[in-house]
């Protein structure tokens, strides 16, 4: 239990430093057990709870507003023995994807999840917000890996699934209800993953482009031409000026490009041949088969999110929509920011294959409630969604009823009700109530 | 509106001869707007509402029991417009299997899951029961092809969620949650469901084998060799003897063997050198590429449901094991039933990649209460499942705390709670309340 205001601190600001509040105190229990024994005395006292994992989520899910007991996950990182028959493996809420991906990859196997918070973020927190990144493409978002859990519920009840059978219909599915809750229904303690074999080749390409519509024209091709293709990421010119001057590096190419992509291959037999088939939409690539060379393409990419903090607190919006309305719904929103916000700065990235945009925008002032409104009624009226990977949290409950039916709403008000009757895990977070 | 006992009859008793009910009367609704009234008038009037698809389930989840209104789905059969940029389709809760699956491949597209009933099992039902089959060792089950749904609550109003991103974190998953809900949540009306690419090449392969080791160690060998890998069922010697017997055709090698497996490989190039990786743990083996000749092959495999109805009213159990397990698993099952049997007969088949075993035991008396007991006790001994793919219904709603614990089933009791106060949609069926 830590109550000395400066050991609680981290827990309390985000990463964005968007998100921060007072936690009343600071947990971090052991085990199962130990977790339930809090959530049992927060119950009986009417403390309300919010769980944490990394803390490395944007959407203030799992930050602290206004003196609740902070539930840090962190020490769950049991590892369990492998289940060689069926590649599944259990761990504690609290391993790290970094930590997970290490102990699987020195087995000759991998985790068919990647993003680039891996250092930090949990495989719980992962849980909790149907963890996305650059390999859902391929493999789906977390809710795709995850076969089995072991979660608290608010009362402290522990409820188990965790044979990871590959087909069990007995009743309701509440492993999939219980990814994506975001720490609102019950609180999540132990993960059934499935693993693949590692990839023997694996090879990157970072590829410069003149439009959008090239880039999507490119990814259709992968999609044909490429069994391997696990990524496609993309970026666009101007991030990648404000990243290389962070970084203080060269760009890739001479030119600046509109839009880059970076696409991952990676397979039993070397790639190289269907990465390539995407030469005909680029204007100019650079390619990478060896991890240090590979690293540095991606490099381009997973450092717009640090750049972009570095330049100061930006509005950050993760939307999706449909992948061939891109073009569209991105023109539409650089008017839409210029006419809100004359001195702001739109900068873009996100996972193309998945239609899932990464919208920063800088300059916005604290409360900017018309332009997120703004910005979050575009990517639905393009047939999108206000979260693609990153949640609700406390950023979106206010917005959901844009792209959920009262009915929809309704029904997970009820849901919520079930598994939370008091109302003290995770208040205000993804629903408005 | 059906009320003359000779038009309800069909939907009053199911394939199995194991359940029938009268129904009140049969409603049969022509759109989401139809159901949602005869839903609204039915919470008016206190009736309760039995949901039904194509009527082929076997745990009785579709069929009344006691003068309940049979709600059939199988005029909801619109098919709307593929969309070529996802490969998703949404089509209407009573399309049929094959109807979507010829509706696909005139497109060059095919449905990730194919089971035995595809002629009359509707998307609806198999949504409501996450029907599993041959594929699902490639592709997953149900839930893992459904992105979208449209469903109408107890109380008459309608959910729906088809907008089909990939990437969606827009609150909690209903999509997963309704799918396996067999109908006790919600109504389904229409689904939108994932395509993909048609295989250019497939080819079966049925083997023969001296036992259930060697079946996994084939198996565990076709895993590695084969990326092209589809399905991997299993059946045995005594079902054999008695489906060519029923069919009146001949063996398909000159001995018949303890194990046979059926086993598909389907891809862009030809894949007999990867079926053919399973030659070494085999004893004799057929192969067809060509679409008789492969049916001709899973003939013998499908025709085992319609053999074993002709022998009589069978006890049906779909359980699940781990992979692994399957050849304890089975010895003590054989040891249970000629225990408790001594005149019964076992036949078992099944989809070995996936730990599904359905077992028929013919000469079971009407209410076979122990022998029903000892054989799920065993597989959940066993690790494993008291339903795999064919859902609760009523046939094991009694059985659900075999391998669900008490904390699990009451968050189940009050999720359906949530949905159906007042208890009128498919009651009895799947929670035993």
């Amino acid at each position: 239990v830590l109550t000395d205001p400066d050991l609680k601190r981290s827990f309390e600001h985000d990463l964005t430093g968007g998100w921060s509040g007072e936690a009343l105190l600071v947990v971090r229990p052991a085990d199962t057990a130990e977790v339930a024994e809090v959530l049992r005395e927060c119950g009986s006292a009417s403390v309300p709870v919010v769980p944490q994992g990394g803390h490395t989520g944007l959407v203030g899910g799992g930050t602290p507003r206004d003196g609740e007991l902070v539930l840090s996950l962190t020490r769950l990182t049991k590892i369990e023995p492998l289940d060689r028959s069926t590649l599944q493996i259990t761990v504690g809420a609290g391993t790290t994807l970094e930590q997970l991906q290490q102990h699987l990859r020195a087995q000759g196997l991998d985790f068919p999840l990647d993003l680039g918070a891996r250092s930090a973020a949990t495989i719980g927190g992962m849980v909790a917000t149907n963890a996305g990144g650059q390999l859902s493409l391929r493999y789906g978002t977390m809710r795709a890996q995850v076969v089995g859990f072991e979660a608290v519920l608010a009362d402290g009840r522990v409820v188990e699934r965790l044979s990871g059978l590959l087909k069990d219909n007995a009743g309701f599915d509440l492993t999939g209800l219980i990814v994506g809750s975001e720490g609102s229904l019950a609180v999540v303690t132990r993960v059934r993953l499935r693993a693949i074999h590692l990839a023997r080749y694996r090879c990157t390409g970072l590829f410069g482009l003149a439009s959008l519509e090239d880039a999507l024209r490119a990814l259709e091709r992968l999609k044909q031409a490429a069994p391997s293709l696990e990524a496609v990421d993309y970026f666009e010119g101007r991030g990648l000026e404000h990243v290389c001057a962070h970084l203080g590096i060269r760009q890739p190419f001479e030119r600046t490009y509109p839009v880059y992509l970076v696409v991952d291959c990676a397979g039993p037999t070397e790639p190289i041949d269907e990465l390539a088939s995407v030469l005909d939409y680029v204007e100019e690539s650079a390619i990478a088969s060896d991890s240090a060379g590979r690293e540095q393409l991606w490099r381009y990419r997973e450092a717009h999110n640090e750049t972009v903090r570095a330049l100061g607190v930006p509005l950050k919006l993760d939307v999706s929509v449909p992948v061939g309305s891109i073009p569209a719904f991105t023109t539409a929103l650089r008017r839409v920011v210029e006419g809100l916000l004359p001195a702001g700065e739109l900068i873009l990235w996100g996972h193309l294959g998945d239609g899932n945009v990464h919208v920063n925008i800088l300059g916005a002032p604290p409360e900017a409630d018309h332009l997120e409104e703004a910005v979050l009624r575009l990517a639905v009226g393009h047939g999108g969604s206000i979260s693609a990977e990153h949640g609700i949290g406390l950023a979106k409950a206010r917005w959901l009823p844009l792209c959920r039916s009262e009915n929809d709403i309704e029904t997970m008000r009820r849901l919520k009700q079930v598994f939370d009757p008091t109302s003290l895990l995770n208040p205000g977070r993804v629903l408005d109530v």
